[in-house]
């Protein structure tokens, strides 16, 4: 925290030019500062010494004007959600909350696009687009803003068939260390001018700018969507299920996968019943009728190959919704069984699918032995698993230990072929595997860092230190 | 040419220490210099000073740094099959001919992934990949170079089903402007670990560092796949039937639109028959049987609707083929009815697609009264067309004529929502446009540039100046 104290009287000027400018929308509150310096995780509670909440991109740029002035960090808020301590204010500084910017600025149904401010979630924007045939499908489970979905690339359960905010960013509105405000791509749905400053700040986790506007592609909502639940005799079985399914280019829109203990969880925290408990896949098919019918009845073959149950059907909206608001609680659902004073580490890795099926013994298998627990929920379709240790994250030991078996199953990961972080960001849980992931290439992030944040204002001590 | 010209010395000097180290894959002949500064398209013809022939990515670092020591220009060199110049020496110094690092390095069946030297062209991929039950979508009608395709964020005729070089580059390997060598990206399908160098490098045209590695996603062959062409009495009725098709979320593989010219070039170059000369859309479904059929039927109902004639069928391997090999001689085609001393400027752009009809037919009209010829051929799919104007762009009246046109054509797709170039890159040709359609941002890609090349030796004078 030593930068933190040095920090301390340029960030009090800072305050109060922006108290002047911001009247009420600014506060020092010690339960505001808390609440936007607390993680959903294990990382330590960090709050800025002020929050400002912004309603325009305009006042974006005034906010890091004056913070670039004062050269004091600023850290840009969505709803809080992240995994990674991405909004915590690890040097203190402004808090420049963008919940008040959730106005849906434009929907296209000719175009199946959008644009929206960032503070709009995810929920507000499907509500909004309810009747008009078209939806947003990337769902990441929290109930998330655009804004940081855009700045963590995040995808979730429906990645698989409808890609991530990397495929599904059209442009970008963002405002850069110095307050200048830039405008990135166009409404094409491509294009070849340029270097691609969407996909840099896609998932740079607010450290080159603010994303204050986000234009979205939008999907038709598919005739017929279907859920199907299936248990497995084994892990192995369910993954080989899943590898299978891939590799015969089956467009299902989602496979998730809950092990026997993350599904026990998910069951009891959602009061849900009439489930077997087992290592388990949960399938969404999308299509036409007969095309979701089509699909669902060659994943059933693969699936009895490995020894899968019957299908287990919900087609009506009601009945999917209750299986994916159950699934999407699985952090809670988690939590839910822990005892006072222990957290999760909630931690994501990606691997090439061939190795999926060893990366999640192995790592499962070495958290037995250092004396944990954690289910394991996967977005198995893309690769991509999550792991939860519960413990004690105040006892040096047990963080001491879990850390170890982190550190363990990331590089596991990457030597896989895979990565460190499949959809949670960086943040500051990660940065210690980013050089092990990319080697040299970490340099280069570093000199586009320098460049475009040469006073390392935005969002520091996240993804790369200058 | 004053540039050039400056640099003489230093060229020389690069030059000898070259052909010390490369013996006699290093070429200054005539002849090779001037296949090496020619372009596909109107572009003045600009040699380099001398080529080489790369075998490796160390070796390509070798030349950069030499290049690099003498702060000389670096042009990489695929198949030379760019539209907008980028292969042009326009101030001399080196080519990079990447030709010979044409190896497939590895194949990932269960993973559906692969690694190439960034020589290899896609259909020696394809051919690689015959018997795997995959195949590599991405397909320019060329036959380009993979590194190529990457470094201009190449697209096609697939990209409407399954992406463009954006969405399917999984990793690369890059030479950066001191030699420094990196790797980007992974195996796995998605990452949120750190900023998007690969999406940075795709795209940049070789103005940021030599691609000489490319990892790629791959796709299943599907079960089935069917060509169908239908004539339609006008271009708006065509261009409407691909926006319905599109907002009702068929997922069509191709749609292509060929005018009435367009179609008429294409026949004859290719000696093809029995085809009515009529605005016409070339429609490919992939998938299961049953799913291809039904995508099919909903095309054809829609079609139908605007006046579409019947479906002319082409399903055996063979007369796909045809009609696409045909297809793809668009570019020459066109040629083949220029007179002497004619050439094309061939160029693309790409708008929201409930804007695409007025965006051709504007154009169309506006090229008839500037006096001059061209067919309309796209990939409407995406909302993306070509325009090829054939005239003598060596009088400069001509030239004058055409090039205001195409003036009017791009800032027209812009102010519609749409990009200077959907697939073809920025080259030489399309840098006027860039700041027209990037606004604020362009100062952002040369702060990058600038950063990552300091003295200007990679493929100056494309993309943006520093």
């Amino acid at each position: 925290m030593a930068l933190a104290e040095q920090l301390k009287p340029a960030v009090a000027a800072a305050t109060e030019e922006l108290r002047a400018r911001f009247g009420d929308r600014l506060s020092t509150a010690e339960a505001v500062r808390r609440h936007h310096g607390t993680g959903e995780a294990y990382h330590p509670v960090s709050p800025p010494d002020a929050v400002v909440f912004a309603r325009s991109t305009g006042e974006v740029s005034e906010v890091v004007g004056i913070a670039a002035r004062h050269k004091v960090p600023v850290i840009p808020y969505g709803t809080g959600t992240g995994l990674e301590g991405h909004t915590l204010a690890v040097r203190g500084g402004i808090t420049l909350d963008l919940s008040e910017m959730n106005e849906i600025l434009e929907v296209s149904v000719e175009d199946l696009d959008c644009r929206v401010q960032a503070g709009v979630t995810r929920k507000q924007l499907n509500a909004h687009l309810r009747d008009t045939g078209l939806f947003f499908p990337i769902d990441p489970g929290a109930d998330a803003s655009l804004g940081g979905m855009a700045a963590t690339r995040a995808s979730g359960t429906n990645a698989v068939r409808y890609g991530t905010m990397k495929e599904n960013v059209l442009g970008l509105t963002v405002v850069l260390a110095d307050g200048r405000v830039i405008e990135t791509g166009t409404r094409a749905r491509k294009s070849s001018a340029g270097y691609d400053l969407t996909r840099l700040m896609v998932g740079s986790e607010g450290t080159l700018g603010v994303i204050t506007e986000v234009g979205l592609r939008l999907a038709p909502v598919p005739e017929a969507m279907s859920s199907a639940v299936c248990a497995f005799p084994s892990l192995e079985a369910a993954v080989n299920t899943v590898i299978l399914t891939i590799q015969s280019g089956i467009p299902v829109a989602r496979i998730e996968l809950l092990d026997k203990e993350g599904l026990s969880a998910v069951l009891d925290y959602a009061k849900l019943e009439g489930f077997e408990i087992a290592d388990t896949l949960f399938f969404e098919f999308h299509g036409s009728t007969a095309a979701a019918a089509e699909q669902a009845e060659a994943v059933r073959a693969i699936a009895e190959e490995f020894g899968g149950s019957a299908f287990k059907w919900a087609s009506k909206t009601e009945e999917r919704a209750a299986l994916w608001e159950a699934r999407h609680n699985a952090h809670y659902a988690i939590l839910a069984r822990a005892r006072p004073g222990e957290r999760t580490l909630s931690t994501d890795v990606c691997v090439p699918i061939s190795r999926l099926a060893d990366c999640i013994l192995e790592s499962k298998a070495d958290l037995e032995e250092t004396g944990f627990w954690s289910p394991v929920i996967g977005h198995v379709g893309d690769g991509n698993f999550h792991m939860a240790p519960v413990a004690n994250y105040d006892d040096p030991e047990e963080n001491r230990r879990v850390q170890a078996w982190h550190a363990r199953m990331v590089r596991r990961a990457i030597e896989m072929g895979g990565t460190c972080t499949g959809e949670h960001g960086v943040g500051t849980g990660k940065m210690p595997y980013l050089e092990v992931e990319h080697g040299a290439a970490v340099e280069v992030m570093r000199q586009i860092k320098r460049k475009l944040d040469p006073d390392d204002i935005m969002n520091p001590g996240k993804v790369v230190e200058p």
